[in-house]
């Protein structure tokens, strides 16, 4: 065999695998109670909707649904997309245009390669998406983080930090955020401090990577609690990403970009490279899906579930956690981030608990390299709420037993 | 508007918007005839065979096709492909490994990324293929072209291009190759050349990117005549390059690279951050596809229809060309490439014949930037052979009006 290693290009050879991979792979065993992924639940996957939604297409349909399309996506499934940012989302799509992208995770990729050279720093929460700090890794980005509190960025603070770094020298392209319900923590950027975040954004002409894969997952109030920082956007400032992963199905690796028109032809061009077009199969299923009203009872269903889900995990932790151990109260979406006594290895308790059939994503996930990590990350979404008690309740456990040696 | 272009990295700077693109959207009038896009037939893309598979999924393959799944691809996919690379193709998987891909144009951008630095070189076909170009591009590749002949690559030629290169300091990091039937030139390269082009890839230890999204449909032979440089490769030297795009459907996007098992770990880990994974629905459906053997009726019956395309638009240049006017006789494949007469321009040809309702592409679009271009690509895979016909008798009506000009 030739090895070519050494022609690597200089990007390609800063991947590293992560960790978490190896550590995930040790919990796919059968019958493990999973708090690890971010997954939708499976048995309400929409699949009946889908089929009848394909069963109803006629030939010319099917020959769209079949065949190549454009780079930009479906003018339908965009249209309906723009139809839908202005009323759930208050977002003015004037000067604004939208991108159908395959899963937000191209769209984090696309932003990165538009932006980034070598050492160009990101804002990002702390902590932040697994996938974004993967993509912003891949395009040779430097993380910055910044510490939030139960109401998400502290504006201050990210103020001052981008004030340093550009006093300093320091290049920084993006503020990367996932205002509601971020992944990992389950945090929501306070509504009061949205505008806020906006305007330092816009004072240092940083442009916002606004992440919401799950905002219409709330469990109380409605759409206007949770308008996006893009809703106050008159600048043309935010780059807002959706998606379908939660609201259809991850499996048809669907999303989208709003931004500034500019902006979209550029990522369009870009786009042309990475993957041609996005599948048709899947833009033409969500065109009659949104069409269909389906989305939106979807989303009401789901809502309640996922709710009565956060409710099992917050009584579990409430129940049987010991004391030095902290945890998130998320408003909507699928997580719980949980804080570890001093002392107490999460990769040890990760090890411990798949032992007993318990699984979840350890911290250092979510942080830029380097950063100390004692916290992991529970996943309440694809697990009934027995599952989730059963799961915690081992978990803390595990944790006491751990405790009684520190 | 706060504008942000400038802070826009290198790399997408220099990405141009291409002028094909512009000439496309003139020609997408109603009722012309397109020679244009490189599109599989529409009337015959199986949506029956698609509908009937969705419909024969229990829940639990349903959950699989609307969930999240591995990066690398299901292992189910996988191992059918693996199975089809060995019979079909004669590839030995000894070492060798396969990631499924949102098409191949994602395995371009992913194995683009995976080698390039800007600057580093790419040996390319004269013509080559648009979205390979454009993914070296937007990884700051540059393009070294080869000239062919009606057997392809001339071996000789090409060595002697690397050798100078390298001697000149430069960084030569693939070959880049579509042997069976190319786009656009419609060229094979000869089965006794592949041997030798491996040998100088071997020599200078330079990968071979070999691409071959029509090796199926040869007119003529058997498998074997067309085997891939692939199936000659004994030093994992050779990436290769499949898609569904024509033996199923190009709106799925699925394709796959074959390569060393270090090289697919390695556009694995690349994979993550450019979108997770490649849609599962679009992989199930390709499992099923294979596995009822809807595949090979479906190649088997396309080969007898594309054939019979070739021939209608062979005959029609015979006919109809002036003097002067050049072009290739496909063995296989969608495209005949033509050779326009000193004199003749390509934009001035396509604006006079999309006024007549009749478009193709141009040939810049096929070779390196600077490059003069003297031609223009037909397209025959998605037209009946009487429309063909009447397509290129009018392209040649026009051609003889210019002519009388020159």
């Amino acid at each position: 065999m030739v090895n070519v290693s050494g022609m690597f290009s200089e990007s390609s050879r800063g991947l590293k695998s992560s960790k978490i991979r190896e550590l995930m792979k040790m919990a796919s065993k059968p019958g493990i109670i999973s708090l690890g992924g971010g997954m939708p639940d499976s048995p309400n996957l929409p699949f009946d909707d889908v089929k009848e939604i394909i069963n109803s297409w006629n030939e010319e349909r099917a020959i769209e649904a079949l065949q190549y399309g454009a780079t930009k996506g479906t003018n339908s499934l965009i249209d309906r997309i723009k139809k839908r940012m202005i009323e759930r989302k208050a977002i003015d799509m004037n000067g604004q245009d939208i991108i159908i992208t395959t899963g937000s995770q191209q769209a984090l990729a696309l932003v990165s390669k538009l932006f980034l050279d070598p050492g160009d720093i990101i804002i990002v929460e702390i902590p932040s998406f697994i996938g974004a700090i993967a993509a912003f890794y891949s395009f040779m980005g430097k993380l910055e983080g910044v510490e939030v509190d139960e109401n998400g960025i502290i504006p201050e603070l990210m103020e001052k930090k981008i004030e340093s770094l550009i006093k300093s020298g320091k290049k920084v392209k993006l503020i990367y955020t996932i205002p509601n319900f971020n992944n990992p923590s389950g945090i929501t950027l306070h509504k009061e401090r949205r505008p806020e975040v906006l305007r330092i954004a816009k004072k240092f002409g940083i442009p916002i990577l606004e992440d919401d894969p799950y905002g219409d997952f709330y469990f109380s109030g409605k759409d206007e609690d949770y308008y996006p920082i893009k809703s106050y956007d008159k600048d043309g400032l935010v780059i807002y990403l959706g998606t379908f992963s939660k609201v259809l199905s991850p499996g048809i690796r669907l999303g989208w970009i709003v931004a500034a028109e500019e902006l979209i032809a550029r990522l369009e061009l870009q786009k042309q490279s990475f993957d041609a077009c996005t599948p048709l199969l899947s833009q033409v299923i969500a065109e009659d899906y949104i069409e269909r009203g389906y989305i939106d009872s979807f989303v009401e269903k789901m809502r309640s579930i996922y709710r009565e889900r956060r409710d099992a995990a917050i009584a579990a932790l409430e129940k049987y956690m010991p004391e030095g151990v902290m945890w998130t109260k998320p408003e909507g979406g699928f997580f719980v981030w949980v804080t570890l006594p001093e002392g107490i290895d999460p990769e040890d308790l990760f090890k411990r608990s798949v032992e007993r059939n318990v699984a979840f994503v350890t911290g250092d996930a979510f942080l830029p390299r380097e950063y100390p990590n004692r916290y992991i990350r529970l996943s309440y979404s694809n697990l009934s709420p027995e599952k989730i008690y059963t799961g915690i309740r081992i978990i803390a456990e595990i944790l006491k037993e751990m405790l009684v040696k520190v």
